[in-house]
């Protein structure tokens, strides 16, 4: 064997002329069947049990699937009995359609078909493989001889269902198993054979399921083969034509994206990727990828938290940090600037009115899949100023002044650096607290009115109180200005206080409980030119103020 | 806001006369460009430490990266400091370079050009966003502005290389942040901008890198844009053109393979596409999806599992078990069907001889990456017969004639579905010695002799020996015959034993521990015309069979 990578075989682009899939947009969603509970559930180390597989069929019913392959019933005694549970203990609605997987083997397909009995709607779906590879090393036959398997199964397939008495409705689906692994003219010669045998018509049309078994090349070239197929069948319009992407190369989605746009009518795929090795197509990123696009995927992902749940309870699988739309971390931004744009964002949001979704970094609305804002934004040192203000807005409802942001960020910055991690929102707001609330108060007001007065048409504030200074006696204060923060200024000039220039001020209301208080925001010049915020807080807005300069003079004097 | 689907915005396809991408095929590896030090750093909840960032710094260089980005200096003590111990603590091979992110801002461009002092070759990589969204909602300006932005960063950037004194080898890289949202002619004329204020040449060109910052379209539409802004920027020979892709639905990989067959020649990713949300480009899976068609991907994956325990305890994040080439399930095979094809594809490879990977469902040989072939197949109640005669074969040894198979793996089914879950190979191999090795011995053979014999010109076996049934007295045995198993058959006809009648044999050798042992698998028919299997082990042949001989009759009378 040559060494490295000299010992793969490149796979071999086809000829296709005048292609168009690259000119088309998925405007509408597929018709949609989730294999979670056959090659999802074969890939599992512990496959679902009765109980957990009941569960997840009533889950997959739930979000509007309305063809469920719900097993491979010949395979085992399990298998089996789920099957019958399902259909005895009249599980499956009236508008659902159960598939059952089988090999186009006589025995098989007979137990399939006892499998099956009493059912509303089934979909019979048999396979073999044709891929070049499969012919020489395991099937050591020609094409010739994976058709004649295909036609004998096709043909006892639509024997049995003449013979059969009952009210099942059968439909029946194709798959030449590992298609991307078999020459595309060599699949549409197969697939001619099994429409025959089947006699396939418009009003009775087989699917037929073209499986990316394992990827083998670039999802282009998978979209070149199903466009290629679709152009070359000969009874088009007595077809479905059906995808089964499988993930190997970390393309199944845009494989299934792109094969839509070749033609392709139907796609099987499961709930987070689930699947044999790499797992199958996510249902789940590419019918978001469609709402995403203003296209409804006409399945229910509303409550994604909860499929998860149900997903990892029954699966024992786990969802990676990164999975789109579910992941732990999708909705974080870490980074400065994203943060920043954000939160501007929601803002144009708030202040325009539109009606779309136009917040740069979410490329969907989280509460559109059930989850939360929260925790979009998170504190490290890594982040910016934008951030650290968007959770004490958000989680504390504190909007710090713009002015603010730096200063209070390099605090942030600070604490994230001495822990070395990220900070939690509660932590955040200790930080905020701790520098701004529980400051050493050096002046401390014991006593203060405030009132206003009117002189020769003019008004004036009067500031009057007391204050200790480093816990000493009270001093007595007393000062008129045009505002409570002049009059303030002028009440504690005679402690050498007006070595502080009084800079910018902002002030909102916040809900503390029961109460609703004001917040204000005092920016000082300090005597070496370099600026400080204070923060005041109480239920008058003139108190808030002058608290507010007060703890600006007590920071700047720690 | 509208509701639900109906809320977003699709994407706008771009005009592209005469596509050419979807024809080629990529058949050498781009420049590789790890950005897991920075855009993968700056998305974890807990950053890198100095001491993280430096292993996994060295870890991309051993693996062939010849261009890394460590970070973002300007924005952070961390940033800044883990810069100049990379640089001062000579942890960059010469023919390394690392990559600096900088966004087109004055005071953090100088404060990068500082970080990078000393350091021998260096890419000052600078940005600014510039999606029609971001223009409206975050800098509410318009393409002029955001222009003026990006040519000022660049004129000073070239402004300090110039006034640069020391050995730096300078280059530059730009990016119209946010690419996948700006309309594409507005992001080739802002590049072209960039390209003249930095006075880009042929011999001294700028990398233009064009992130897919949010996963806005399929990944053809990507590619589209790519093969537009390749076709339409000014001096085409003066940049090298480079991709950022993210993940955001789920096509990361695949955008980044398409936009490589546009025309791309550098790709900036991540190691098991850690960053931002969603996350960037995976590396070791393109680099993989290369190898695999055999093309030299130029970065070392051959003990991706060593990668990986560095890059889980550096970064903290775990790796999905279906995650391409890594994933713990990868390189397993649960259906019967699969399990079958790998067996006989290994069997196809080992008698032919063959140069290539010619292996069903195993698009890689897994040693090609430091796995190892143990965990292939596992058995659960979903597997088929070949599964768990695999497992019999490749770890212990015992290859089990095909016609045993479904006997074996009838047992193993009950035993996977009496237990509910996968059974682990040690597991399998006591269901084979409960049921073949340690059975009841109703017949038990105390003594036995073995010789052949030749009368006129004819040859005899002729079998002696003693035997307890049931416990009790020893009865002698005699008989002779054309074999041992002949022979032996006709020493126990006296008992009855011969309404067992013989079917089939077969014998290998089996090392256990120093000594090379036979074992005999021998198949009768049981008087109800049902086949059962009994298996011998003996250093001698002829005793072997028979004693399988006997297996097969005690299993039989169980």
């Amino acid at each position: 064997m040559k060494p490295g990578f000299e010992k793969y075989i490149p796979f071999q682009q086809i000829k296709l002329e005048n292609r168009e899939w690259p000119n088309n947009v998925i405007t509408k969603a597929p018709i949609w069947c989730s294999v979670d509970l056959r090659d999802g559930n074969q890939a599992l180390v512990d496959p679902m049990n009765m109980e957990e597989k009941i569960e997840f069929f009533h889950t997959l019913v739930d979000m509007g699937f309305k063809e469920i392959e719900i097993g491979f019933p010949s395979a085992s005694e399990t298998e089996y009995e789920i099957c019958r549970e399902l259909i005895e203990g009249n599980h499956i609605p009236d508008d659902v359609t159960i598939q059952v997987l089988v090999q186009a083997r006589e025995h098989l397909i007979r137990k399939t078909f006892e499998a099956v009995k009493g059912a509303k709607n089934v979909i019979i779906h048999f396979y073999n493989s044709t891929s070049t590879l499969q012919r020489k090393v395991v099937f050591k036959t020609d094409m010739e001889g994976v058709t004649k398997i295909a036609i004998e199964g096709a043909k006892l397939i639509k024997q049995l269902t003449d013979e059969y008495t009952g009210d099942t409705n059968f439909r029946f689906e194709y798959s030449p198993e590992s298609f991307s692994g078999t020459e595309v003219e060599n699949a549409v010669y197969i697939c001619d054979k099994v429409m025959e045998a089947l006699g396939s018509t418009k009003e009775n049309p087989v699917i037929l399921n073209l499986p990316n078994t394992v990827e083998m090349c670039t999802p282009n070239t998978y979209a070149d083969q199903v466009e290629y197929f679709i152009k070359h069948i000969k009874n088009r319009e007595a077809c479905i034509i059906s995808l089964h992407p499988h993930n190997d190369r970390g393309t199944g989605v845009a494989s299934g994206e792109l094969a839509l746009l070749a033609g392709a009518e139907r796609v099987e795929g499961t709930l987070f990727g689930n699947g044999e090795r790499t797992g199958n197509l996510d249902i789940v990123t590419m019918g978001l990828n469609m709402f995403t696009q203003g296209v409804d995927p006409k399945l229910d992902f509303s409550n994604l938290p909860k499929l998860r749940e149900i997903y990892e309870r029954c699966t024992d699988m786990k969802i990676n940090p990164r999975q789109p739309y579910i992941g732990e971390l999708v909705f974080t931004a870490f980074s400065g600037s994203h943060q920043d744009a954000i939160n501007k964002g929601m803002q144009y949001m708030k202040d325009s009115g539109t009606e779309y979704w136009e917040i740069p970094y979410l490329p969907i609305d989280p509460a559109d899949v059930g989850r939360e804002y929260e925790p979009i934004i998170r504190i490290n040192s890594q982040s910016g100023k934008g951030g650290a203000a968007f959770v004490m807005s958000h989680n504390f409802g504190y909007d710090l002044p713009k002015k603010m942001h730096p200063e209070f960020s390099k605090l942030v910055q600070k604490k994230c650096e001495e822990l070395g991690r990220e900070l939690i929102p509660k932590e955040l707001f200790e930080v905020f607290s701790e520098n701004y609330l529980e400051v050493h108060q050096k002046y401390a007001l014991t006593k203060r009115k405030i009132y206003e007065e009117s002189e020769n048409g003019k008004d004036y504030v009067h500031f009057k109180g007391k204050m200790t200074i480093n816990g000493a006696d009270e001093v007595t204060l007393s000062g008129v200005g045009n505002g409570p923060i002049d009059a303030f200024f002028n009440a504690i000039k005679k402690f050498g206080l007006d070595k502080y220039e009084f800079i910018s001020y902002s002030q909102h209301a916040i809900s503390q409980g029961s109460d609703s208080k004001a917040v204000s925001y005092i920016e000082l010049k300090k005597p070496d030119g370099k600026n400080i915020f204070g923060i005041g807080i109480d239920s008058n807005v003139n108190v808030a103020s002058v608290l507010g300069v007060l703890n600006a003079i007590n920071r700047a004097e720690m």
